[in-house]
């Protein structure tokens, strides 16, 4: 069996990892299309009064690329939205979110994605979002930022002549902001944009890199759900970090911008 | 050349226009998907301070619908919403939005669709939507509710066991309210229901249609924006009316509900 136990990933290991990934997506796809546009039965994870529907297809996705993952890459770790983390024997961990935009999901839109990436310490190698209802499947590393879809391979570039003025601006929904002083700082910028709407979910970002909108802002985000979307957006030439600037790793507050004059434009104003 | 000249429309008229229809709708697939997912230029027709984006899709849409159907339906008007109506010779029309949901298509989200109904007097006789990025054809007569979709017929029907307290309610956007009342009325249901959600555009009827969602509650819709989807609602067992209660063929304020109970328990709080 063909394995990788390096310690150290060069390019080329990336690269391969990737291509692992992007056929280990195809079948994450095939189960999550069993249950999509199907009647669901939904769990609610938080209990009464919250909504977090978690469905079989989360499970199962998860459950099937914990296992192709871990076949060829017995070595790393792997942290998932359902089963937690489990550490490999070196300081490198695919993080996946098997249904990325569950409420999407279980609404019917296809703006949900299975979400998938390489971090090595703090450093996001890789990182793919796969949307099987549209066949769209969005990855980057240092290679470079790609839409596959229909055979076709696209570079994705994000608008580097966006300002705010002229921003297309995504959230998935205001309810996400953890207080006051973070929706307010969503609103400020709300108001400078030409077009903002809702409802983004993952797809938001991958049409941020995709050159189709301009912005990105949310909050609440767990590790997983932002983590695969980094290189995506940094390889299409887009600036994504936390509220101090910093890579958002960690989640929470999140700013992704089309350009670094773009994200200036909005750190100033929150 | 195979005319329809008829004043009165039997079903097999209705069939055979629904049949054409779906032909026509392939052909305007094609042209939005040239311009889907590209850089587009954007004109605005509203002017400063307002943004309403017109693009090349939507006029060449239009232009072909209109010259496809007038071919084969001589005596029928056409209303479409960027060259307003053509009256016929007899009191039928096709309804045309060659592109609803503008904004979802240059942001690049696949939540907008073609749309093209026809209507007899106040009687919606048969409606369609298609999303050619998806592949989704959505449509809808006395006939029933269907979702065509990659070779494979959907029989769609509407949740008939959903109630207000487990509903999912969308809506494109609160900007789209008229007033102060009409957006409180559809504050005070989205209180009430289980999950709500924003940027749903013509996709949100269809998945209402195919029961995945069990609400939308809208404002400011043109005619073309809804007679299309009138049908498609109500041969898949939902209910679709104005405030007043009545099918909503001059637009305005839209109720669109799975089913009568649900959709009395929001005509209580409205």
């Amino acid at each position: 069996m063909n394995r990788t136990t390096l310690t150290e990933l060069t390019s080329q290991n990336v690269a391969e990892a990737l291509s692992f990934a992007q056929q280990a997506m195809q079948g994450a796809g095939e189960i999550a299309l069993r249950y999509f546009h199907q009647p669901l039965e939904v769990d609610n994870k938080l209990g009464e009064g919250s909504f977090d529907p978690v469905t079989r297809a989360d499970r199962e996705i998860e459950a099937y690329l914990r296992e192709e993952l871990s076949r060829r890459y017995p070595d790393f770790g792997i942290i998932g939205e359902e089963e937690g983390a489990v550490p490999g024997s070196v300081d490198t961990n695919w993080v996946i979110d098997p249904i990325d935009g569950t409420k999407a999901f279980i609404s019917g839109f296809p703006t949900w994605g299975v979400l998938l990436g390489l971090q090595q310490g703090d450093r996001i190698l890789a990182g793919l979002m796969y949307q099987p209802a549209t066949g769209e499947l969005f990855y980057g590393s240092a290679a470079g930022a790609f839409m596959r879809h229909k055979g076709r391979l696209v570079v994705m570039q994000t608008r580097q002549e966006a300002s705010l003025e002229k921003a297309l601006l995504y959230c998935t929904h205001e309810s996400m902001f953890a207080n006051e002083n973070n929706l307010a700082a969503f609103r400020r910028v709300a108001e400078q944009v030409r077009l903002q709407r809702f409802g983004g979910d993952c797809y938001a970002y991958c049409m941020l890199a995709l050159g189709q909108i301009d912005l990105v802002i949310e909050d609440t985000l767990q590790p997983y759900d932002i983590v695969p979307l980094i290189p995506i957006i940094e390889a299409a030439g887009g600036v994504i970090t936390d509220a101090q600037g910093k890579t958002p790793v960690a989640g929470g507050f999140v700013i992704a911008a089309a350009n670094r004059l773009l994200h200036e434009e909005v750190m100033a104003l929150i």
